[in-house]
């Protein structure tokens, strides 16, 4: 069976490519799900791709991976739960799921409360401002730490 | 078609005429979403109302909304989430939906944390304290600024 | 008797229309006015309009409203002194004039100083970023609740 | 008919005794459940016992434990929620049902993000770090203090 | 030459007695002068009494009696102003007048923007919460350090 | 020889039951100990309790009890040292007693700085809002967790 | 039987006089209690005065003077336990002892740590800078307000 | 017809040359006024002088400046009010006359709340502890950038 | 002539490998120079590695790049001086040179005053925690946005 | 006579050896008072040595060593009294004794609070880390400036 | 011999004219330091220019301006460092030298990490936002006020 | 061969004797140096002294003692870099050199900005305001810490 990478989207992100195209790009949520899907097959492993705007499905999608046994690491974009969510800080903790955070745009370079994140002292990575390229070295980076078999 | 305005009513406003009278008075939410519709119809429009307790959902509707494609504005009363909700801050960016803020009391003479508003930057206008004809007004400035067919 | 509504307007609203317009709009002072004379003719009062660019002038204004004993509420637009005048809220207070503080554009929306009002908490009502519609809204609330005779 | 305790688990915590063994113990929150009901017996009441991860769902229990009529008191662990939620607060004080605020481990003794609680200012009761036995004291103090029928 | 000391009440003071009576009681400003006037005369001095909601012209005050030379010592109730001027701060420090403050009430026990004063670290004196006889030990303090011909 | 749990009441304490009932309620200091003592007992204990308003003699109380080594745990309300007292947190810390807080009234619904407590982050658990009740389950916890012979 | 005054020093005005006098004068604390014993008997009333080092014995102090029932008020000058204590403050609410707060210095022309008091929010009146004159005005202040046999 | 440069001095400069010397020289405003005027002359202005001690006041003056609409620019030290005035700052703005900040002494080298200026942020320059000699770069730099017909 | 991208590494990291291997890995700073080589070869572009541990020399190798008119990006881990440099900051818009700011460990799962970076709100991307594989994923995406010839 | 320095040791330190031996080592109070002894007989004086857990009684112990006129300074570890005692820091100003202050562990590698203190600003010199070696070169320290006959 | 003014411009200064024009204008490095030597002759005295991007070497510059002997004051633009550098504060306050400090721009105007200076409190005047022309007042000021021989 | 400690002196003291002698008396560096090489010596070791006035030279200084193998430790008085500098703090940590932090003053009792040092969680030791006398108790507690062949 194919071990998995779950690519967990937060709020507002399936308007990806029609929202405020001057801070995210045209890409859509479609076109990032299958960058993943592309660079996960390329090290033998599957994506599978979440985009909920509600806290609470954000983390039980995570309880979902854990339970399920064959997710090797997550990539997250909390989006805006980023900055207030101590919910999936917990979860990420209580999983134990590896995990990089992901941003399409530099939250640093908008407004102050950007710059909090809870999810980032429990994740073992962070990549911001990349665009979806920021996805596909997300995938990389867990793959080639926590994909062998 | 007769063009809408979504007049969004957030957590624990399912409650109103019952919940703490002495600081949110007896009208109900049916009587504010029935004086919503009256002014509505009086500019030719419509009023859709929504109230839901969850911060996604909110979310949601507003996505829902921007997609319909024949909304010319938002009454949004997020009640507590209004202090806490960076998503619907970057819902109401995302969409680009006009919108007018909405508190049936004044948060300003209330506890500090409600002094925070996540919402008010990126709404047209706010309109706190003024009970349910806080509604009719935001109902009458949208329909005045967006509502020419 | 015709009984009054004190209109109030602080510091620079007489450059109204000539002043940033980008932030203000067109509309000027006289305008404003002659939109809050109209709307309390039609709930059968009066208003009295008072511009200023001193504070103490606005407290004097207040008490002479107060002392006058025909005046059924106060729209105040405090401006800059919104911000920054403790005499005000003392004044509001020590008259007990039903008030609603009102902006023409959106502070929530501006620099982080002008998110506080000494006004606000003494205020039965506040309404921001309608424009010149706020002054009309302002006087119908106060009518409305305050103006029977 | 047999009067109710509601017993309200937030999010995260049904991963109990999975979860941070090292912090929340090896008690899962079955076994957790089935002493808050051997507890509420001892005292002729029942409890009813909900986990959810959702912030909205946490206040649509208090909402229809509050219409049921037949709830005497709640015993909230509401976890992560309790330190961001004024959705929460706003829910307890309209529903006015008395409510015993419960953490397993000691907020205190963590980060300091934990030592906020929006619940704490509205509940009757905290108890902290009394792992599984502080859901027995909260049953408890309810059915003495509520419980008479 | 009878040698004077200048009574300066600030903005609101003139309501001294209709004004929120459960705070600062029913004596008016006049009584308040009158006693001032009579423990001066008491010390073989002579109390000026202004009153002003302007602090500009608080400031203005102060220079003229500096200007005078006759002027003993200020009895200085700047109400609001006392949490917000600078300019009455810089106006005692360049006239070098010795200055006491007085607040009928206790600002301490009220909110928080009025624990702070800038006159207060260039008062030689503070008395808060004595009524109108705070009034009369600040002249029985100020004729007895400053009084003597 | 049977072992003890120390009780020791902070500052005021000692004034149960008179001061400020409308927070603490009728419940004497007496009543308090008396029913410490039954739940030690019930649990095969001796309560030994201490009431002193002096912060360096609730050090010495804890330095003895430690001293005696048949100290089984500690049932602390420190009152007011509870939100100033480093010496008693170091003094927990430094006699590695069990530590139980308890609080009357809930500090979290009074003045901000009773929202700090110096005792929480070293006591094993937090009982507050409880009224005398929460001495008794304090005295329960103690015994499961640590009366064991 | 005569009614008491309780003139309560702190920390340090043991050595009044000799203590910085640059600040605090040559007054002694012997020279400050006679002042008070001899304004206490022109109001036909005894004062009764303590000092000690110890904030315990400051709050014993007030449990005492409340406990003997003749105490009309209590003049204290807690000196450095001002800014720190809160078993004062509780002990005040407690006692319910109307109590004047007195400093020879003015703390708020000092460092920023003594603009901080935890006894000015219950105390009547607060008066400081006025030197030994205060403690004189404070005798005066509780005797014509509580004085009355 | 000569253009203008208005010489805009705020509160207790009047008493220049007598206020503090030890901060702020003896050097009287009609020195500075004169010095003004002469520099105004070197580049064929002239200085228009004002001083008042009123905030609204300074505001009027910049109305009527740019009303009269032959004033170059403005040299304004705000003095006190550069601290607290938002009515200077929104003055400034709404009037869009350039503005170079001026102070006698360094603001930066005295009290913290000395530190913060609603005037630098809208001024095109800021000139601080050059004495008298700040409003003679000021006249130049203003007669340079602004003063060609 | 081949286009380059510089890498430039800051204090300390000349220790790579040795330094507090638990935090940063054993890789040495030759094998990081080693894979940016690698990864700007495969791009077509060349790598120049600058260290230092001077902030001084770090903006002179900004300069110096930018001088060059080669280099179509920067790799910047500035460490220690990530936290503390505006110089570098100004550095960076200075010269417009694309930046990507690469952490070897994840600076927000650190102390306090490593959550505050001077280069994020310049830099186009940030990436940290991802080891050595962050100077890789820099490269390449410096290399596909700006390395077209 | 021989003239003496006064060793004063504030709450838990006569816990020390045994308390947190991990922070504090194995050497007692017994240890670190005969070092002292050691070294003021190095330097013809004499230690007297103090320990109390009372904030009170270390001030007693100041104001004795001062009347006694015998001693020469003061090596006071005031140990959690440090970071809450105004008390002692007025003490410490009022007795005019020199003063070092000792601490066995480092403050500034532990919790934030411990980085206050209320010693220092009035200390001479601030001994931090160094074990009981500490107490060895503050004796010195005085010794050598101050213990001249 | 001719005494001297240090003319002292650090980081990112060298690149004047080019670096961001929109705010710095296009005046060069060398425009400045010919403008400052024709003002220095000007009043019989000569300028030694020095740039550089290291904070340490302008310490150093200051160092050898002060053993040197001959000058008579320095032009200090410390760009970031301003903001960021104690030992430029030390080093002017240890060199006694009379300091101007410069900025092109005015840092009041940008972020809010521009408005803290170690600067400012240690020099003789501050003249910001007058671009090349600040230097010219600059050196003007150190020559009227230091210059004579 | 005799193993060293490294004497490492930051900005400014270079000028130590001539710098602010009020502060840090009139001891030289050159005495400094002369003292500790004396008190290595006593201890037969070695001392190395460096002073430099960059922040990177001091960073380099560490990495070279590390590196020779043969210090036992480093006195370090990094002066201003003390405040401001995350460079040195993580060059202690990464060469974990055993340091003792000096000051010849005591920071604590200057400005706030002294109050924070980055060398103080990562040294050994901390001496402060023991003048000269401070570096020979640093070099004895090294000595017999870590001197022992």
């Amino acid at each position: 069976m194919t071990r998995r990478i779950l690519v967990l989207n937060g709020p507002n992100l399936n308007l990806l490519g029609t929202r405020e195209p001057e801070i995210y790009g045209t890409t859509t949520l479609a076109d990032v799900e299958a960058l993943c899907a592309a660079e996960a097959t390329r090290h033998g492993l599957q994506a599978t791709c979440v985009q909920t705007n509600s806290e609470g499905a954000l983390v039980d999608a995570l309880h979902e991976a854990a339970a399920a046994g064959d997710v090797v690491g997550v990539v997250l974009n909390a989006a805006a739960y980023t900055h207030t969510s101590v919910a999936l800080l917990d979860a990420i903790k209580a999983t134990r799921l590896p995990t990089v955070e992901v941003h399409i745009s530099n939250p640093h370079a908008r407004e102050a409360f950007r710059h909090v994140s809870y999810v980032s002292p429990v994740a073992e990575a962070v990549i911001a401002g990349a665009g979806a390229d920021g996805y596909r070295y997300a995938v990389d980076l867990l793959a080639r730490r926590h994909g062998a078999a």
